[in-house]
């Protein structure tokens, strides 16, 4: 018998004495809990990912001074954290140390290392190329790291073939919608591979476009969920595995690193954790939504936040997020009426607003807009109104937003979705102005549907109207978005094939017909990467958000043949 | 005796067709010159770095249809050229074709991928495992490519030890200040130490942040540069080799692809090019800094580009770098004076503009922004003016600006060097809006140091009294530089230690002193990691420019214990 814990916390990159704390007091936690062993997340010590941090041999050598610290108040248990390593040749490892009685007792180096989709790992970590197993009152363990048991017949296996009748797999994975299904898959099929319990904890927390969903869980060796972890929030998940030590015969004893053990604590029993159960796809991609919110501007030490209102439906989902997220005291909106708004755009924005008991503000751009264009006569004497008067007015109202922004603090939050960024329906400087672009990996069929959810669960805080009404960038008289765009259904259809698969025009054609549709938002895509390259970050919700994720070189003539 | 040529050409990424028909004037210009051989730069088919365009399997389908029809081109002569390998198993390569009479008789896969600083290749491509070397008219020649002939005793030694005594590396290698040095330092110790001639063929061309400068050279076995093409031009480089047949009986037959060969080429002598002079490091920045900005407007279709010339030295230097570039009929310089504006910095945007022979325009902003001062004036009653009005003035030059790019198809171009956007000294969505930065990896002494080398190479184009004048953004009253920032001597070499070398605080206040400087600076640079995020690209000068050799989270807590 052997009570774990799973110490699923959220740490922020770099801070290493706040990091420090949190893991003594999930520590401390896990003692009063009476857990043999405590384990944290995939470089629990740092935050994930440091990236360039760990470029600073300073931030590494820091690193390993709290790790010490850390170890020196193991006392009574056994612990299991993320941390990063250094050779003797300055190389660098993705780490885990194993920790009993006040000291290191053990390190597993990370041997498969992601080098795809937004990981970069290669850039900084070296291949490790020990296996240490430990053994600890007669239990055989192995310790991996996330893409350790993600890679076929990996380090895992061996670990279990080796005598390991638990599999202690760390990991900061990031969220995206379909993640959640495919870990518990995967895992669930390792551990019947292995035959061993698995116990697999995650990071949960924003991080800049990353949200760690959480979500840790334990597998038996049939591959069953014994205990799931919550998602999205921070949680302790302390569990009984009932491990007997069949597999003693086959050890090799040279191979382990023996843990001093303290007996007194083994064999009491606590109920398990119930297993939370697994929300709904929308229900997680609004819960990813709020914490990646938030996460940004706590950890970024800002206290409110400032949106844009137009009365559509991004920014009210926005400020719905916004609201979850910091509370309705921390969140003011800011409605910017042009000639060219409506009534109801304004009446629903202030609407929205005192049904989210959040602030709100009017401020009419007619006049300024009105100045620029006087100032720019002479300059554009004789030519027709085009896109320029249009962003202008677009980027009055950001120039508005930042005002406030840099008077006060607030942080201003972009209201852009995904189906607009791809194709460049957005303005530079403009509505793309802010400093963190909430809902930018949802397609706007995907805004509908996380609104219409947030209204069935908090109450119906977005008015129908805005549902009800067909999208414009109310720029010029009587727009609408789909006077430049195919109709949403079609489009969000297109780009999911092309920007989260990387299909080609042929094969998008060959699905949904009419080229001429395909070939026009494949040539909006590609011509507003410019844009995208000078977007604000925003969470990622999808497999392929544009971030990380998404490199496409600016300076690209490739069509396809 | 063999007479081989390096085709140091300037192709565009995704380019196919393009960059075919380049190749091909190419292999034309080689025939004509009687060549045995030509040389093409490492990915040559794609333009380099293809980044993600790799993920789409129709971009790698399309590069191989046209490595096809230029190998059917190929007639008497032998072709060496990079290209986008795939296997059955849909890994990637990057990989060097060998084709004679025809088609491909023989590929070589790279072996080092290089995934730091600006390098992604892991992301992409697999590593080589095959060596297949080459004989041609007798003469064994081995090719590798870039990366390569870095790694100590990597697959060029190997090659050189089986045989070959002529190595031909193809390379697609980005300038940097140092990089020339280094670059031919370490070809000539290679050469020696495989005592086989090496053929270094290097692309030219600007592709977004990246300048890649040619400067394509023989060395010989040793180690003495026999030829060495133009830096930061296209460029064809035809050498006669005396190579001898000496290591025959070394070669174990079966090792080799032998080539068909076209006898009569051989033997007939022309003159080796001569050596082009290296040029000094300042006239390399210049030529860089032109190059970037030619290729990023004209690969990106425009044809005029757009600065707000302040009267200062930074929009100075990138009027200058801009007229070089693309003609002074196709640069507009548009002032815009505040009443915090002087009267000679006006006179000097004009001066300026008259030397250059460029368009001038003059749009005064005090109407626009009084009255957003006005429609403000509710929002912030009872606070004193601070950065918000300040940005504010940036902010309203930085639409006036986009709102020409917009009407008329005209790129702006950003004058931020990268002092002040090191330490946030600049203003998101003002200054700082525009689709290139000239200079945003030049120090302000090296502004200072490059703008006077133009003067002393085109004349005095630069009025002197903007050399004299203290740095001020003119944001109020007397406002100066040196009243927020360090004296910028001081600044630069802190900079240099914190953001090129990773230095610590501690390694930098021990040089410099200063406890307090030193950590201002670094709060500076920490915090306005988000502003960069947001940045246009610009060309990388120094071994570490604020792009993708920089990925720093903007979520970070870390500061030094």
């Amino acid at each position: 018998m052997l009570r774990i814990a799973i110490a699923q916390i959220n740490v922020t990159v770099g801070d290493l004495p706040g990091n420090q704390k949190k893991i003594l007091e999930y520590l401390q936690k896990a003692k009063m809990l009476k857990s043999d062993m405590v384990v944290f997340p995939e470089l629990a010590l740092t935050g994930y990912p440091p990236e360039d941090l760990l470029h600073k041999e300073h931030f590494v050598r820091d690193n390993l001074k709290v790790l010490k610290k850390i170890a020196f108040q193991v006392k009574d248990i056994i612990m299991v954290v993320g941390f990063v390593d250094i050779d003797r040749n300055k190389n660098l490892y993705n780490a885990a140390a194993v920790i009993a009685k006040g000291k290191v007792r053990g390190v597993y180096h990370k041997h498969d290392l992601p080098n795809y989709g937004v990981f970069d790992e290669k850039r900084y970590f070296a291949e490790g190329n020990q296996h240490p197993l430990f053994l600890f009152n007669d239990i055989c363990f192995g310790v991996n790291i996330c893409e350790d048991i993600w890679q076929d017949e990996g380090i895992y296996l061996s670990q279990a073939q080796r005598g390991a009748s638990l599999l202690i797999n760390i990991s900061s994975s990031p969220y995206d919608y379909e993640k959640l299904e495919r870990r518990e898959r995967l895992l669930s099929n390792r551990a019947k591979e292995s035959k061993a319990y698995i116990c697999y904890a995650n990071l949960v927390g924003g991080q800049d476009e990353l949200v760690f969903d959480g979500g840790s869980f334990v597998v038996s060796p049939r591959g069953r969920i014994l205990a799931r972890a919550e998602q999205f929030n921070e949680d302790m998940l302390v569990v009984d595995l009932p491990i007997d030590d069949e597999r003693k015969k086959r050890r090799d004893s040279k191979q382990f690193i023996q843990l001093p053990t303290d007996g007194e604590l083994i064999g009491r029993i606590v109920a398990h954790k119930n297993i939370m159960p697994r929300m709904t796809q929308d229900e997680r991609i609004f819960k990813a939504l709020i914490l990646g919110t938030r996460d940004y501007v706590w950890k970024n030490g800002f206290k409110k936040v400032v949106i844009g209102l137009s009365g559509g439906i991004d920014s009210s989902l926005v400020a719905v997020i916004a609201r979850e997220a910091v509370g309705c005291e921390n969140v003011i909106g800011i409605t910017m009426p042009s000639p060219f708004s409506s009534p109801e755009t304004r009446r629903d924005a202030q609407a929205l607003a005192e049904n989210l008991g959040i602030e709100f503000k009017e401020i009419a751009i007619k006049e300024i807009y009105e100045v620029y264009l006087k100032s720019l006569s002479s300059g554009f004497a004789g030519l027709p109104s085009n896109v320029a008067e249009e962003n202008l007015q677009a980027r009055v109202r950001g120039n508005i937003l930042m005002a406030f922004s840099n008077k006060f603090g607030w942080l201003l939050l972009t209201t852009g979705n995904k189906s607009e960024i791809a194709v460049g329906y957005c303005t530079l400087y403009g509505d793309m102005s802010g400093g963190f672009a909430v809902i930018k990996d949802l397609p706007k069929g995907k805004v509908y549907e996380i609104s219409r959810l947030a209204n069935n669960i908090i109450g119906p805080v977005i008015p129908e109207s805005v549902f009800d009404r067909p999208p414009s960038a109310e720029l010029r008289p009587n727009q609408k978005d789909q006077d430049s765009l195919p109709p949403y259904e079609v489009l969000d259809k297109i780009l999911k094939m092309y920007v989260e698969d990387h299909r080609s025009c042929a094969a998008i054609v060959k699905k949904f017909g009419n080229l001429q549709i395909v070939k026009d938002v494949i040539a909006m895509v590609d011509r507003s990467e410019y844009k995208r390259r000078q977007a604000p970050p925003g969470i990622k919700i999808t497999p392929r958000a544009f971030g990380k994720d998404w490199r496409l070189p600016m300076t690209n003539k490739y069509r396809e043949a």
